[in-house]
């Protein structure tokens, strides 16, 4: 087995130091999530990426072995960068468990104004396309969704031991909704090119927690 | 201009007769939602459309002049589906304002599971993509998302008048609170092929018209 890898690697990679690989391929990621969360996996050409990323043509098999292991690398990564902006809100003792869930849509919904609407949620996304898609992102993209649930629910659960929410609500089902309500606000959004189905969702949902 | 298209037709349609013509057309139309259902439209080929269709490889171009006015041809095909369903329900005499919404999300629930969860809503998921998409769609896909919302907004004021619902909701936003949520529940259901995510968005959304 490492034979194997060790001849893919001097056969096919280019010469370069490993510094210089990593570069790339996170130039490949960030090129990746941005062609991917506008137009979707099928859509989006390997030429694309390598030439959003500024590397050659035709490059992309020095860095992954195919467009599914890329795809699953670009979920990794967009699961990283989401999940440490949910920590940032979810965990900040500054403020109550509500205020918290309530920092994250704001944050998310700044970033969004911010990149004119242009992007999505790569989840989401993918999501569309799941039945044309490689059978292992099912799986991949549910799991990545309940991570996130988790910690809304987590964060749930604190804000009703202070008494911040009804103790009638079921967190764990309120946190699905949440992740349901969310994908379906950030398209409108982006469609409309203006936050108002965030807030929508954002009022809807906040007050379905004082019942 | 009339004379233009009927150079048109005499040059690059079949010489098939106008009834020929119209069943395949009506054929490519249900190959196109299908596919794009499924897919999107970036994704999607016009030989796949053809072949889907039964039709010869390259004959697309005899029905539609461009993708761009086949995908149109589709959202309004799609609308025009979509609307008289949701008119089914919410047009029923023989049922409570607040019971003909719950049917027709029980009537596109049993329309998920018998198709194995396998298409989405082509509106959401041309939504998915629509900062890659034809400039001319943004509009004609929100317009046809306000034409529902304001069907669900004509029942729930409805409701409201018989009682069903509080008189202190606002039925607009409560509109564009359903087929926000909506769109997020098709997409999470497909996801995971199984129809808890309508069930925890009808659970939910109808909950909080009892406030």
């Amino acid at each position: 087995m490492n034979k194997e890898i060790i001849t893919k690697q001097q056969r096919g990679r280019p010469k370069k130091n490993l510094e210089e690989t990593e570069k790339n391929r996170l130039s490949l990621i960030f090129s990746g999530v941005s062609l991917l969360t506008q137009k979707g996996f099928e859509a989006t050409g390997l030429d694309e990426v390598t030439k959003k990323a500024g590397l050659p043509k035709g490059s992309f098999y020095a860095y992954y072995d195919s467009k599914e292991l890329f795809g699953l690398a670009l979920i990794d990564a967009y699961d990283d960068f989401f999940a440490k902006m949910l920590d940032r809100s979810y965990l900040n003792e500054a403020r109550t468990p509500l205020e918290r869930i309530n920092d994250f849509i704001m944050e998310a919904r700044t970033n969004m104004v911010r990149h004119n609407f242009d992007r999505g949620c790569l989840i989401g996304n993918l999501g569309q396309e799941i039945t044309v898609l490689p059978t292992i992102f099912r799986q991949k993209i549910v799991d990545v969704l309940c991570k996130w649930q988790k910690k809304t629910e987590v964060c749930l659960l604190k804000a009703q031991t202070n008494g911040e929410i009804s103790p009638n609500i079921n967190c764990a089902v309120k946190a699905k909704l949440f992740w349901i309500g969310w994908e379906g606000a950030i398209l409108r959004a982006k469609l409309e090119c203006e936050p108002g189905p965030i807030d929508v969702f954002k009022d809807d949902f906040e007050a379905g927690l004082k019942k």
